[in-house]
Parts: C-alpha cells; structure tokens; sequence
C-alpha cells in the first residue's frame, strides 16, 4: 500500500484530504493502488463527527480492497471497524490478512479493534418477528454491542401469536430504544409501537416469498403504520438500524 | 326496452341466451338499445348458480343502463338487486325512475327488492382499522345483511391501541366468519387472524397516503400474512368480501 | 437443546410464555441456543387457537433450526408438524435426525406425527390450470389431506382447452371448497367460479415469463376477479390455501 | 392557415416535405403557424403506405390545431379523416368549423370524409366482456368499419357468466378476425381464444378498481395467454386494435 | 353524541374499553352514532403510553366524525388535539363547532387545547430543501412545537447550492435531532447527516414531478442513504417525523 | 404410462375428455401417474379448432412429464409436437427416450412428426434488432416454417444504424407477415410498422441491462407505438409470435 | 419584503450567506417572511458558479412567494429570471405585481429582465416528435433561446413517418446540439441519434396513454437507446433539457 | 466467415449495405453464417456518422459471433473496436482468437486495435462516490482515453464525507465534461452539478441492497436532481457515458 507523492491527479501529500466543512478540518486518508491513484478516501473524521467509525460494506468490493481498508481505517485509530455482508469467499482471504480481525457468524461481521466503551445506564432492545430474520436482527445486536451498548434480544415474536410477544412487553418496556426486524407483512413493528412509549426502529427484511417482492411488502408497512414513532430504514439494513439505535440510546445515557 | 327479434347478429328468440354448462340450462336476458343489439345480457340464472345474484359496479356504465338492468334483473326474479358505488349524479338519476329502489348511504348502494331471507344461526363480522375505512366496511356489512346475514360491526380498533381489539376479542371469537378492512399498513389482518380461530376475510383499503400507493401496502401485507387462514380480495373490494362470508356463513347456516 | 433458566432475558420456568390475551391462557415454548436466549418461541395452543398447528417455513433457517422445532412441536403435542418448502440440503439434514419424520415429494413437505383426524362429508377439490402447476397445487392438496380433509384433484385445465374443465365440471361441482391453482394468466380462477357456486380459493403461481413478472400477472387476474366469490392468497401459497379451505370444510363438516 | 415560403428553417415549396425510404416517394405537408414554422407535418402518403390514413389523437392538441389538420389531411384526400378522444369541450370548437365533420358519440370520434370502400367477404367481430367496456368496444367497432369492414358486436360476455359466451361461439366463429375487449382481470381474451380459430386482438381497459391499476391487470393477462394467438395493443386501444384488424381482414378479403 | 348502555354488540358501560396488555389498565373511550353502534373508540391511554395523544388524519373522515372525536379527546383530557390535513371545508365546518379550536395554515392543523409543556434543554432543527417543501416542514415544525419542542427553521438550502446548508451548518450542529423534508431527488438527507453528528430523521415529499412519483423517488434516496444514521418516514408524513423527533429530544431532555 | 380405468375420480374410458362447446365435440385424452391421476390432459382437438397443436413449454415440468406428453401427443396424430425452452439437461433426457424428436439449436426447440403442410403463397418476415436476439427470432422462425409457412429472416437491423434497415426495406415490403424481434428500447418496431403496409407482430426481448427491467422497456414501446398496427406479445415469446403470424399467412394463403 | 437583523435564528447581516466551498465565496440572499424567519435563499452566485441563474419552479410555491423571489433574483442582478410551470392563477396574481415581467405562451414561462446576450456560431435544434408534444419542445426553444442561443425547431416528425424527419436530416446535421421531444414509445430519440454526429439530449413527455405510465414508457425507451450518445433528462423536464444544451453549445461557441 | 453471393433473401454484393439517408452513402458488412444468411451487419459508416465505431455489447452473444464482430470491424477499418461486458468464459474463448486484442480488466472490456488519436485541450474527470462503484466508473475512464480523451479519476467521495469532494472540488472544475458514478441514493451527481459549471453525466449503479432495487434509487435521484445540467444515462452504462463525455469534449477541442 505505497503512495505516490507526485502525481499529477493527487495534491501535495501535507495538504491532502483535509477541508473544513465548518469548525473543525475533516481528514481523509487515501489508499493508492498502482501507484497511481487512491482508490479510496478513508473518512478518518467520521468517529469524531458521526460518532462512529465508516464501516466497510463488502459487495462490489474486491478482498485486496477491504484489507487495505480495514488496515488503513485501524491504522488511522478507528475502533471497532467494521466489514459488514461479508460471504465465505471474502471471509476465507481476509482473516489471515487482518492480524487481530476476527469474525462474528451471526451478524455476518468482520471485527477488527476493540468496540466502543460501554455506554452506562438503558438498553437497546432488539425484537425479531421470525426465526428467519435472526440473520438481520444479529446484525443489529453485534453492531450495537460493538459500539458499546446493552442490548436485549427477543426472536419470534411474530403477531400470528400475539401472547408471545405480550409475554415479553413489560420487559421490553424497560430499554432505551427498540429495534423491530420482521418480514413478510411487517406488521411487528406497528404492534410494538402501539404498546410502547419509546422509537421503535423498523427494519423491514426480505424474508418472504411471491408477493412480499424481496421485503418491499414489509417495507411498505413499516413506512405507512398508523402508530406514530416509527422510524424506517432500507429492508435488511441491520447496520444502519444499530448506528441509529446507538446515536439515540448514547444521547440518553451521556448526561 | 324493445327486442328485436329478426336481426342477424341475433338468434332465435325462443333459443336466446340458453346454453348448458353442465346439469341445467343457464339463462341469459338481453338488454336492447336502438332496435339492433344487446348492450347487456342478464345472467338470470346467477343466483341459482352462485347463490346470490349479478351486482350492478356503477362506474363506466351510463345512468340509462344502470336504470334498465336494475329493472330487468328484478323481472327476473333477482332479489336483492344491487348497484354499487353509486355516486351522487348516478343516485340522483336512478331512484325516481326504478319504483321501490332505496339508497343504503353508508355502503353506497342502490337497493331494489327484498334482502334475502335470513340465515340462521351464526354472524359475520366485520372489523374495521379506523374511522375512514367505515364506508368500505359499511358495503361489506350491508351487503352481508341483505344476503340474509346477521351482521356484527366493530369499528377503529387498529393496531395503534390494542387493547382496543383486545377488548372486543371474546366478542370476536363468537362469529361464523371475520371480515377485516384496514387501510394503511393492513396489521390488522394478521393479528385479528392469530388471536382467533375463524377464516378472516381481509380487505385493504385506499385509506393512506404516500407510500400506502392508494392500497398497495395493506394489500401486500394481507398477502403477506405470517397467520395462514387469512383470504384477500381487491382493495376496496367491500361487495366481494361480503359476497365471499356469505358463502361460507351460509354453507355453515344451512345444515 | 438445553433450556436456560437463570438468564436475566428470560422469565422463570413455570411462568415463561403464559399470557391471556381472552379467555384461555396461551402458551409458548421457548428453544434455546448457547444457553443463553431462545432463538423460536413454540406456539404451543396454535391448534387450539386457530385449528391448525404452527408451520415450519423452512427458507431462511438454518437445518439445526428446523430440526429443533420440529422435535420441540412434536413433544408439545402438535400433530401433524409440517415443515414446508424442504430442499434437498434440508431434505437430508433433517429426516435422518428426526425419528418418524418423512417427506411428501410432490408437496415438498417434511412431515412429523399423524394427520388429523378425518373429517366427514365433503371434499376440497383442488384444480390446476397447468402441469407446470402441480408442485404448488400437490401442496395444497397434500397438507388438506394431513389436517384431515377428503381431497379430489383436477390438474391441467387450462382455459386454452376449456372442454377439459367442462368435462370435470359436474364432478368440480359437487366439493365443499374449491381452489384454483393458476400461473400465467390466471384466468381459471374467474373461470372455476362463473360455472360453480363454491368458494374459490385462488392461488396465483409463478409460472410464467416474461410479463408474468413471477405470479404478479396472475395475482392480479385473481384479485380482480369479476366474478364475486373469489378469495385470492400469496403467489405459490400452496398451505395458506390449504388451511383456508380446510377451515371452510371443517366447519361445514362439524356440525 | 397560410404558408410561409422563404423562412430559414423551411425548404423550397416544391422539393419540401418529399424523401424516398424506398420504391415511392413520400410525401408529407406541412401546416404552418404564425407564419415562421410548421406545427406539423400531415404524412399525406399514411393510406398508401400503411392502408389507413393518419388519426388526429386529439388529449394534448389545441382544439385550432385539431381543426387545422382535420382541414389538412381532407384537402390531401385522405377519407375518412378520425379525430379519437374527442372531449366535449373539442366537440363544441370543431364541429361548426370544419363543414359535412360529424360525431360518433360511442366511439367519441370525429369524422370527416367517406368511409372507405366496403370490403367483400369477413366480418370483424368485436366482443366485449362487460356493458362499462362499451366505450371502447365501440371505438373498435366504429373505426373498423369506416375502414371498409363488416362488424359484429357481442357485449356482455364475461367470464363470471359464461353461457353468455357460448351462446354466441357458433356465431362468433364465423367471423375473419376477433378483437376481444376486457378489463378487470381481462380474463375473456383466453377464453375466447381457446374456443376459436381465429387470430384475437386483445384490448385491455381501464374498467376496474384498485389492483387492477387503471387497466394493468387486464393488460398482463392478456400477454400472459396460455393460448397462442392473441396479439395486445395498449390499455383502451380501440383505435389500433381496429386498424390491425381490419389491415387482417383487408388481406383476407382483397384476393 | 348519545351513548347507548344496552346494545347487544356493546358492553356493560363500566367495563367497556378497558382491558390490560401489560402494567397498566388500558383505556377507550366508545363514541356512537345512531344509537347503536361506535365509530370510534378514542385511545384514552395514549398519552401515557406513547407520550402524545392521538392525532385526527382528516382525509376519509366526515366533518362530523371530525367534531366528535376532537370533543371527546380532549373531554378525556389530552391536550393538545391535533386534526391534521384539513382542508377548506373541513376547516369551516370543524372551528365553529369545537369551542377553543384554532388552525395553523402552515402547518394544516386544526388544535385544541393547550400544547405540552415546554422541554428544557435541546432543540429540533427542521431544515427543508426547497420553498415548495414548506408545507410539510412546517407541518412537523408546530407539531414539535405544540409537543413542547424548541424548534428551529432552515428553509431552503437544497444541494443545488451547497453553500447555504454550510453557511448553517454549525448552527444546525447545536440541535439535539435534525428533521430533514426534501423533494425531487431528497439528497439533502444524506448530505446533513454526513456532515453532523445527530439522528437524521428524513422526511420525503410528494414535490416534483415526472420520474419524482409523488415521492418515491425521493422516499428511494433516503431509504438507501450511504451514510448511516438517517431515519425514513413516508411521504409528506411530517406529522409522524415530528413525534420521532420529540420523544428523541423528550428523552434526551427529561434528565 | 398406464391408464386406469375405475378411479373415483375418472370417467368411463369410452366418454372420458368429450364435451361439446359449440358445433363439434372437443377431445382430451389423460396422462395418467400412478395409477390414480391424470397430470396432463392433451388437448386433442386443438389443431382442428386453433390450426395447430399444443406446444409444451418445458419449464416447471419434470422431464417425464415432457417424455409422456411428445407421445401422448403424436399418437393422437398431433404433429408437429414442440417443446419449447427446452434447456440442457431435458434435451438429455428426452431426445433418447422420443424415437424420431430433434432438437433445433437455434430456437431451443424439441421437435416430434412432420412439419405441417407447405403453404402457398406468401412468406413470413422477422427481422431482429441486433445479434443477441437471434435465439428469440429464431423461435419465431423455426416454428413458423414447421407450421408450414416460408419464413425469410433479417437479422441486426436495429436503428442505430438505419440504413441496415432502408438496405432491406423493399425486400421487407414484399413478405405477407412482419414480426419484430427487439430489446433494449425497441424502436424498430415502430420504425419497421412506420414504413411498411404489413401487421406487425412485436415481440420484446429481455436483452438490455438496468432500466430495461428484463424487457419491460422494450414491451411498453411496443404497446405505445405512434404507429398504428402493431400487435404485441409477451416477452420472449417467440412462439407466440410465430402462431398468430401463421394464423394471418395461413388465411391469405388458402383462399 | 422586510429583513430582520436580530433573529436569533439568522446570523449578523454582513457575513450572512457567504460561505466558501473553493475558490470564491458563495453568496446567498435571504427572502424574510413574518419578520422572523427566511422562506427563501437566493443563490445569488448561480449564474457565475453554473452559467444561468436559478429558476422558479412554480407548483407548490404561493403567488406571493413567486413574485417575492422573482424581485430579488431581479435586484441581485441575475437575468433573465424565470418562472416555470406557471398556471393562469399564477400569471394572473405575478404579472400586475413584478413590472416588466412577461408571459411566455408556449413554454408556460415567466419571464423578467433581459435575455443572455446572444452566443456566436453553433444553433441548438429541437425536435418534436408530436405535435402534443410542442409545450414541452417550446419550453426547450424558448429557454434556450432566453439563454443566449440560436434554436431551430422541427415539429411532428415522429417514426411513424420517417420521412417527415428524413426530411430535415440534413438540416438537422448543422446543429450544434439536439434535443429529441417525444412521448409514447419515445423512438425518435434513438433514431435521430443514429442518424445523426451530435449529442442528442432526449426529453420524454407525459403525452401519451394506458401502458405509457405518464411518461415511463418513453423514458425507458430513451434510457435504453441502442445508440450511444444520447443523454437523458425528467419527463417533461424541458427547462433542464435547455439548460444542457445551452452549457454545451456555449462551451463550442466561446472559443 | 464466408459470404454468399446468391442466396434470394440478399442483394447482388456490389450493392448490399448501401444507402443513403441523407449527404451520403451509409455503408453495412454482412456477416454470414452456414452460408446462408447473415447474424451480423457491421455498421461501416459509424465512425464517420457518429464519431466513434459500435461497441460489441457481448451479454447475449455467442463467443464465435463476437470474435467475427470483432474481426470484420478491425478490416473495416474501426478503431478501437471494443467489446464490452466480457466475462472469463468470453475472454477466454475470444484473445486467443483475435491477435493483437488485449482487455482492460477494471473497465470489463477487449480492445481490439489503436486508440484514437488524442484531442488537444480539455479533460474528462470521472468521479465515483464509493470504492464499489469503481468497475463502471473504470469502464467510463477507460473507453474515454481510448476515444483519444485525457481522463482524470476521483473515486471514494460519495457525500458521506462531503469534504472528500470539497477538497477535490479545485482540480475538479478544471475539466471538461464531469462523469458521476454512483450507486446507493446517487446524491453525489446533484451535489457535483450544484458545485461546478460544467455538464455533469450521471451514471447510476446498481450497488445497493434492498430498496435500491438494484439501481433504481439512484437512477431516479438523478433524473430528479435539483440542479439543472445533469444528464442520464442507463444503470451501470459506462460505456454510453463515455460516449457522451467523448462527443461534448471533442467538440471543445477541436477547434
């Protein structure tokens, strides 16, 4: 992972990727590729202006690519980083590569570095519909945890029984911010907003067949539910869910 | 409302609109304009065949033709006749020129001639979401009744309050058939269905806005049931959930 | 398959998954993984509830998963257990771990315990329009065989050559409960329910191409049926039909 | 309507307007406003190139300019001139401005000029599934036969009646060409096409409520067919559907 | 506004609308029309439950539904009550009848009753892409504020000239939630979350036109944010944006 | 391929698949499987109603199927019998197994018996956008020449290059059918129908990428051609296509 | 249009809206409402930073709003300011309020100050392919030619009669740039680019019916040209076309 | 690659692909296969008409068609011939084949022959918004120098970490033509327009999950980008882009 001082495209290697954007510069690291040109732009600022690192989002990436990111992003003191969506193949090059990374099956994460300081004080409860959404709401749980949060964990509480998911609403009643990860027709997510005080976050998944169009039926739900307080996100974006989920739970629990 | 009995397009008068299917004669009644062809053909035979008779939809259809089916039909012997969706021009038109037709306003209809006689035993009931799905649910209940069923309404129990159905539950669980209508995300559907043991008859509706794509997402997520037993019809569709729990309250009824 | 019951997520034993939502208590069975939360909250009085017991939709879990629920359903009493829509890798996972479980190829059925008792009376009539629809209508045929209904098939009927249906008509005619099972166009469905006087359960499959856009063509044929009596259900929802069509007959049959 | 000779943007009167794509030249005219540019261009060799003269599709023009273009495509003699879609508002302004122009009121076209000359031999038969679907239908027919054709009308025959149908089959298939005209789930199409020899035009139609999507339903079904042989035009296309029936019937009738 | 105590589908009054899904006795409130049977059941317990009454979604509803349920909310103590998408004949109808009731324009609320009281502490920035957005950012502007929300405006700062969002943007970085309403493409919610640090919540509206879809394009842009931490309600919903934003902002300030 | 005689839910061998829908008798012969069920019912008279015989789409059947239903169909004197679609492993299975099939590699073509007899007269023009709609075309043209019709073929005449097109028109101009084979946007249809006297047949391809939607984009410039006379198929569907323009030859032929 | 210095929510009138995003400072000019808070920022350093200035686009502004930011785009120098899509309610309520101001017929604009001063050398060329299409088309022709450009028009030369453009083709060639209107299948696009060495801008338009989805069809088609070089732009989006064209013509004429 | 001189479906050789639509002589090579009719007719007259020679888009291609393709346009003089979109089993099949082809790995194309000759002036900047939307983007750059551009790249800017543009912004407005490549929400085309004063090309990706639907989010943000001068192109379509950038660059260039 050389660099390339004088290049014609490339700036001089001081001044290089930093801007101000109001108060403080924005910094930004570039991985290079043949000596050439940066194939990447590490936000080295985002931790401090988002309050999280960049995550790695594997698909359309080549493996070459996420090493030099995950190293260049731990290089640059984020912590944790994160590869999200990473499959078999990418798993099998990249570990060796990572020194210290290792991998969390159920949330189909790539760790590398310590997570995030724990948060004191609520939690953030995460409430699957089905078993098949676990994959998903994981996701939501792994990160979350990563980024220092108590989080609960409540699958299979679809409304085709309702009493399983009354059996665990006072419990749940009692976190911070809830996340609802559900399929098919979605409908999970109005029904925990209904019998609850606190934003619930709704992730729609693409768990489903025929008519559900890849999560689109529980999306549509989600976004129309007649209870307000419901809060959307892309279908199966577990990710995005707990970086939402932590901002608000780390809002409540600094002061 | 002549006949012309020798034009070419025609047929005998005596053999007109007799076909078998099977076991009996099927009939059909024709309907001339301008002394040379049929711009309807009754199916006289309708309510022998599928237990209630032909529904008049309204719209696309001129105020004279409404006027000459309505009539036609019930000198066929049909009872009730029902033209649906009649708006307020088509009202206006129509009662003073059809002898002892009446306008159910809740359900937008125009009634001619006598419901059919009563059922015994069990009820239908129909439950809506909220306030503005009542004029789609008034169809399905008024149209129940005049098939000769005993009707229940429960109205705005959506899922934003629960207890609100939960509440009305035990009440539920005494009827022969449920039919749900809900607009926006369709919840409703799905959790009257897993608290319950009876076919739910589901209608989404147009109420919503934005992303409910004038139904789309109730409809979806009625298709998209987590509870299997729920069966849904068009959006908006309150004559043929009424038509589809009067089959099954009556094959119920008649033993 | 160990049970957890100190963790803090959860409740104590005898009390776990109890909860009234009407008259009867209902209850859950929670399956535990890592001892530390259940991944799948056994619906223990579905059959109770609704008639019929809890489905195992086998896309999106794991064969451990499967295998579980299938033994932890079988142990609280459900009978038959079905696990729907197995592959082959299922396939072989599964029956070889649980004792008494075999596969109905034609359904794609894994199925555990005895069907439910026979019904008397009626038949459901299952009718394809296509060879090519016969996995989907074999689904519905076959589960209303194991919850207990007579069932008599009808396949490859399609409008294109219509004396094939006419031919079976008078027999069609003589079921308690229809369902149509269609791809591409899905005009038996409308067909089936003009000539006949039964509830029509409509499944839309997704044989097709092209502007068939995988079932969407026949779906929406079904849902706009212009023959009232017309209940429609998720595209390839071969059990959903089947337990729909299976509560009509049983409640005709019981009394 | 006059005619701007010497303006940058134009050609020499003589050579304007005439190309060859082929054995003929092709002529078009040009009609000019405001003096400086043409606001179209008449293809004054439409009826010797495809058979039928150019239609005036009048949602989106002036009402001067459906009145200059009538005027136009008269003076090149092209008969009969059809101006489709005509609204009353463009009704009012035409008729009293292009003299021996009349109305259609059921195919909502102006005319103007002879029909062509009638065509021995095959009649077209246009079929329609419900009495709102007229409109269209009779724009098939009405434009059918002012090109020249024999037409036959059969309204009323939709699927949920179908003795109506097979009353009329025996008649039906003495017709050259069919142009079947559904909306709804359109179903009729396949149903017609299968009882019969003949090539099927199918036109969708707007007829319907919510899922049937202003006519998509009906349009799918249609190119669905699971039998060969219908060929579709766009949604309330009675226009082209009678052009491709009587460009069939006119090679039929010619030898 | 009567109440019927003996109706057979009712129940006895003193227990009616009360049922328990948890901790608390959950309450409705029943109103009826005609002597027989409600048409609402008014969420007496929202408040407690969710933070904030129900609000009163005109469109679907009659003036008189309108009246009624604003009466009895607020007789129930809520406050305020919010009717929300009045138009002009709903307006004139409604203020005349409930005493104390005023409109703000900007925001198409009809209010009764008191707002909450004030929160300490942190603000909700509303920041709206275009002038013609303005209708809905003010929409969840005086609902933040009638919930007892400081709240601050920025209008207008869409990403066609980026320099006005950063002329803002450390104001905007002082807020403790950002409320982001854009139209047409909706790229000012990725934007204003890449370059803050607070939740997101993003708002699309139905501006723009052709390939905009009444939203969907720019409800697509938010939903598929490349920057983490942007939560989507449905088009135009500023009612329910604004209740996300207060219980976020309420529970950062409760401290 | 047995066949039995006393199933229930049979007929008697001698009257088994014979119902009149009109002038003559229509036949049908059973496919029997395990002694207890048809799974396929030939349609045996449809060559003598439609003019040519049942097509077996291959997929969704099972290679048995395909086997049993080519002989079921030549011994009832069908022929040609075609399966179309027929991919790699069914072309393995079945040509060993049907003595006397083919395959034509071209049109992915299984073909059984004689071609139909050679009619006189006119030919058949399909002409092709670019080179990879040549499979599609192809089907078109080797089932219009086993159906007996001369078939010219011009391939790679999209109109990015008009001329290729011009270079072929008069010859074009001289076939009694045209059918085009387009993706991408599918243009030519439009262009072709533009500049000849001839019914156009359109048939959309899936060829293209992105915001060609597998052939949405081509199917709906088909639909809306500016150009009367243009019928469109489904996509793909060559061997629709191929019927209705031998439908149209085959009448102007025999006379 | 008063200003208020001491909004808490404003900054210090000097430095207000001036901000940096490279080599010059940015300028934007606030328009103040109810003394407290801006509805408008005009972004005065447009037409330096893009080469024309900001457009009004009218649906969803108030009249009041349009003549308030016509004013001080008018007194900040920019010119021509334009008002787009104004309807008769707009033009009445601004042209009496903003002296000098005037209505552009064809193209539904707004118009005050002073055109661009004229470009020497290359034409844009706008090519209508209806004459429904024209408002679109002259929305083009008069932008472009308020922008400082010479336009040529070609009205009605759809592909339905090629000739017509054949025509013109050479006429055409001498143009700069090219803007293709066209709506229903939207051909013309491509053709024209094959014919043709220049960029072609296409414009899809909402003229058309059924299956062309306001506008869809014709955007598909356009986005799937066959023939490279051929940039498309919102439906109806006949400002944004102009703006493309001029910036490319502008950048061949300074030289 | 024989050709046939006599086959009655071609034209004497001399003649064959010659004609003019327009100043003069379009020239076609045919390519002939099993001696009997041609599957290709390369455009000859390209490079002269359009400015640059047709790529092979291979999806959809046999590898033998592309191999001639690619050779008959290499002795008809086009260069560089491209073949675009080859996979491993293309590739693999075709360099071997083709001497003196070679492939661009990044940009997903064989090349066959010199680049054309480079134009003195300005650059094309490409710039991408994420690391995964670098294989479009590269296929932009990569056909664009070998049109004879001068291409800058800038990759990873996406608007998440806007100062990564910002601190390219300078360099970036110093080109040309600007290409913007993005996938996800596509911000970065309208945030790039609002910036600079050049023509922006957007090309969105399909990189994305969910409701991206695979390119759609971004196609539509860019169609409806607020910023006027932002012109489209299909999804992933790099190589039209290309094109597109090609034409305008060389038109600043050459004089």
């Amino acid at each position: 992972m050389k660099r390339k001082n004088h290049h014609p495209q490339g700036r001089a290697t001081g001044a290089e990727g930093i801007v101000s954007t109001g108060r403080d510069a924005e910094v930004s690291k570039l991985l290079w590729k043949d000596e050439d040109r940066p194939f990447a732009r590490i936000d080295v600022s985002r931790t401090r202006r988002r309050g999280f690192p960049e995550a790695i989002y594997c698909p359309g990436k080549t493996p070459e690519q996420v090493v030099s990111i995950l190293l260049a992003q731990h290089e640059s003191g984020a912590t944790p980083v994160l590869a999200t969506r990473a499959d078999l193949a990418m798993l099998k090059y990249v570990l060796p590569r990572v020194p210290g990374s290792y991998y969390l099956k159920q949330g189909h994460l790539i760790v590398l570095g310590e997570g995030a300081a724990p948060l004191h004080g609520g939690t953030i409860h995460v409430i699957s519909a089905g078993t098949a959404d676990i994959p998903v709401a994981e996701e939501v749980a792994a990160v979350a945890e990563l980024l220092g949060n108590a989080v609960e964990r409540t699958w299979d509480v679809g409304v085709a029984g309702l009493h399983r998911l009354l059996d665990r609403i006072e419990h749940i009643r009692k976190a911070n911010v809830l996340v609802v990860v559900a399929g098919m027709e979605g409908a999970l997510a109005s029904v925990v907003s209904g019998l609850t005080h606190q934003v619930v976050i709704a992730v729609p998944t693409s768990i489903g067949y025929g008519a559900s169009f890849e999560g689109l039926s529980a999306l549509l739900s989600m976004l129309n539910s007649c209870s307000p307080g419901v809060a959307t996100v892309n279908i199966d974006n577990g990710f995005g869910a707990a970086c939402l989920a932590s901002m608000i739970n780390r809002s409540m629990a600094v002061r």
